[in-house]
């Protein structure tokens, strides 16, 4: 597990790229599904416009989750987890299983 | 998991606490057994003091890590998994191997 450690490993920046809570919450809102913007932040209460776009972006550009401009005016536009990302968002699972079993007992 | 998804939950607010990179890396730093103050310093490369004493405060805070003081002067301090601090760990790797396995295609 070395590399995570290391500042100059790509391990670690991907860490970063992924571990910021957005990055999860958006990962596992689309594990159900591909969903349009404003259905992935109806999900994710909380987060605001420019949080989302900004991690849209870098999970797309990380190859994480496609998007798809479709038809209509405004254009539609959807978001999937592509293979890879849907890797991630199994990965994932654990972790958010893991939070959801213990939440309680830790925050009383 | 719509748990993790609203921002009144106590899931939410673990998620949060739990997913910066630098509560990760120092669970994942203490996977193999107890280590002292420095030597997570060390471990977890970039870690500011100003941070790691933050991260340590917010994971002991929330009782996945023990702080036991020891003699000497300065006294010895080390820092353990707890038990649910184990549970935390152990469900963190399947993400962490994720990102290690996948980090060189995905930063290419």
């Amino acid at each position: 597990m070395g590399d995570v450690f290391h500042t100059d490993c790509p391990a670690r920046r991907l860490l970063g790229h992924l571990t910021g809570r957005w990055s999860l919450l958006v990962l596992a809102a689309l594990d159900d599904g591909p969903l349009r913007y404003h259905e992935i932040r109806r999900t994710v209460e909380g987060i605001s416009d420019k949080m989302l776009a900004a991690t849209l972006r870098t999970l797309v550009d990380h190859h994480l989750l496609s998007r798809e401009v479709g038809d209509g005016n405004p254009p539609r536009v959807d978001y999937a987890l592509t293979d890879l990302g849907r890797g991630a968002s199994t990965a994932l699972q654990p972790l958010l299983t893991w939070i959801r079993e213990n939440a309680d007992e830790i925050t009383r």
